[in-house]
């Protein structure tokens, strides 16, 4: 009858009491309230909202359904960064080994990619004995040997989140500002890092395409994780366009490594430039202008790359691989894509590219799909660039030839051209602390 | 995927197509689409609507997911009535006997009382040996023979609503008017007759308290019934009381024997005169002051009586009780509730007295509960009436003591007093066609 009268609350707007929360959320973790009550009231939220206590309730019962990382023994140093997805978003693999050469310390899950964006655990699998399955023990080991562990999410980890999050994905309640936040924040409070850095992506290859609507879902979290007691920042870029120029597994690890040699790809070194900086304020306090001078001196002065090598040697990766990157596995088709137009590219449909890129094998549609790890797409051209006719676009990479004029289609048909240079939005829109 | 896209159109208001609405509800039976889906769409049906064409295009294809009954062969003089559900409602066993004696046909299928209302399915089956399991062929022989017969709602008489009806019960989407209205409506569109009067009730022993939501749903399924060809009119009525004096089972019956007898019930005898004229007006076009004139007379000659008598006889009833009314079982513990307040009857909670009657045994809470057919109240002040202390509200039947005092108590906090005479709203407040 609770069950009931909590749906019937939500569906004529009233506020549900933290009691109420948990009681439904843990109802549905131990099976006693049903998928369609659950369903039904997911839909009433979708279109109801939530007040911002709500959203922390509801973050709280998800982040304490399961088991809980304990990072008290590395003191305040700790900090987390969360993307919210994007096409060629490799930023975890560049800014993680930064800030631990700065000596912060990173002791972060990340998840599997889905639809039309990378996952790092997706990326980091691509290194030959990279090992992401580590134990508490063994991660937490990691971490004090290296300050820097990256591994996979287990299935211990917000099980509430992840049995709600399955069923938002079949009944079209995924796209809500509380129910993102609250599921977002409840992985970052349970992964236990006292500061965390947000990337909020806009724009065409974003969930949200909107800035607006980024600001907000920004603004929603900061309040979550303030509540918890958490150093929190909202760095909100743009993803109008694929981040960096590599669009794939082995193909952005490939990148990353570029940029972590001092290789400056534009939009890419600025943002991790940005997320790094940001990291550094929150968890050492150190003032902004000074912290981007540390984070570009590490990586100039090969402090980053050389935490990043430890980092992977502590994990089991084949160093070899990072010492020569024409080790990974190339794929079977390689198929450069030709301008059709002359003039300046003035769009990127950024999701479409994405699409292109998971269709190649670089990403998955449902949850249990396999990834081919060397699939994936090289930008030549990008947004503001000049092209001529037979100029090439990208080069796509996959192992299967069933589709490859269909994706070249898609891609072509994903870019925008104009007579005019277009202007140019810049990748980083602002930090909201 | 197309079940996902359905959902997504109605949660962001948009109109579904008859091919959608069909898809997804033909899907949902045959287990396609499952309940967490449905109540997804139920739940976003809820809060954003349905315009009139989705809520026709429901209708359908609930109408048409079972059986239906041709009544071809009886012409364009069959007649059906539906009632939202009151208080001491026993309408139907007074109104379908006097349009049939006066040449209309009353093919009905009727249902079972849920929560504070009794149905007329229970009332009949007080009646020893009334048999309301009739098969399709016995159920039309009786139509032929007598003009009149009332059996049980068959599980075959659309299973789409039931199954979806079901649902909403346990999600919180049960006040939905769409929602309402087409499930209402595709079960009289199932049973086929060509004329429909709708008695929708507003007030406190209403599902629709406000009298303007009570119009709006009246003037949707009115909608719904022309758009299928049907002559259809609601009449709307007052439930700020009890109907008669008779709550419960057999109690009710034995009030609508002395109704059809000659005696002059206030309420009830008017709110049947009015229903039994717009049958007449609807099935026979005669016009209403006529029909009126016509009805009473079949009441005051002994018709109707006469043909109550032909029906329950020809479905098997036991003659005797209706003959003798005292044959009626008589429930074990009989309590008087006197009033403790010295005034006008201002107020009745009519459905707080519906719960009373429940609770005495008379309701059932769950779809499967046993009704006992001799529990119930007759009421002897209802609102308007000047009461002493120490005068005789009611009396409760019950063959349960357990809670007797309980029940005593709520039925007293269900009366207001006043000082000063109230002004009676009447029984009925329009009639819509």
């Amino acid at each position: 009858m609770k069950t009931y009268e909590i749906i019937k609350k939500k569906r004529d707007k009233l506020s549900l009491k933290p009691d109420e929360i948990s009681e439904f959320v843990n109802g549905y973790v131990s099976g006693i309230v049903s998928d369609y009550q659950m369903s039904a009231l997911l839909m009433a939220i979708y279109l109801n909202g939530m007040d911002d206590d709500e959203t922390v309730s509801l973050t709280e019962v998800m982040a304490n359904s399961g088991e809980r990382i304990n990072l008290d023994e590395f003191l305040n140093i700790t900090v987390d960064k969360h993307s919210t997805g994007g096409v060629g978003d490799k930023t975890t693999l560049i800014v993680a080994p930064i800030v631990a050469s700065l000596g912060c310390v990173v002791a972060k899950m990340s998840g599997r990619g889905l639809g039309f964006t990378g996952g790092t655990v997706d990326k980091l699998s691509s290194i030959p004995g990279y090992r992401l399955d580590l134990n508490k023990r063994e991660f937490l080991d990691v971490v004090r040997k290296t300050n820097i562990s990256v591994i996979s999410q287990t299935d211990s980890l917000t099980p509430a989140d992840k049995k709600i999050y399955a069923l938002r994905d079949v009944t079209a309640t995924v796209e809500s500002i509380p129910l993102i936040a609250s599921s977002v924040m409840s992985k970052k409070i349970a992964t236990g890092s006292k500061s965390i850095v947000l990337d909020v992506k806009f724009g065409s290859g974003a969930f949200m395409k909107e800035k607006l609507s980024a600001e907000i879902l920004a603004e929603k979290m900061i309040k979550i994780g303030k509540s918890f007691g958490r150093n929190i920042a909202a760095v909100l870029t743009n993803m109008d366009m694929p981040l960096g120029l590599a669009v794939g597994n082995n193909l952005e690890v490939i990148e990353a490594v570029k940029l972590l040699k001092g290789e400056k790809i534009p939009d890419l070194y600025d943002e991790c430039v940005t997320l790094a900086s940001v990291m550094l304020n929150l968890s050492k306090q150190i003032p902004l202008n000074k912290a981007k001078e540390l984070v570009e001196n590490s990586i100039q002065s090969g402090a980053a790359f050389k935490k990043f090598r430890e980092w992977i040697v502590a994990q089991g990766g084949d160093i070899s691989y990072i010492d020569n990157t024409n080790k990974f596995d190339v794929s079977k088709y390689r198929v450069e894509v030709l301008s059709e137009n002359t003039g300046y590219i003035s769009k990127m449909n950024t999701e479409q590219i994405g699409i292109c890129a998971s269709e190649l094998g670089a990403g998955r549609k449902k949850y249990n799909d396999k990834v081919d790890l060397s699939a994936g797409i090289i930008i030549d051209k990008k947004t503001g660039d000049y092209v001529r006719q037979g100029d090439r676009l990208c080069t796509l990479y996959t192992n299967q030839s069933n589709n490859l004029s269909g994706v070249r289609n898609n891609y072509i048909s994903a870019l925008e051209f104009s007579v005019n240079k277009p202007i140019l939005t810049p990748t980083i829109y602002k930090t909201i602390f």
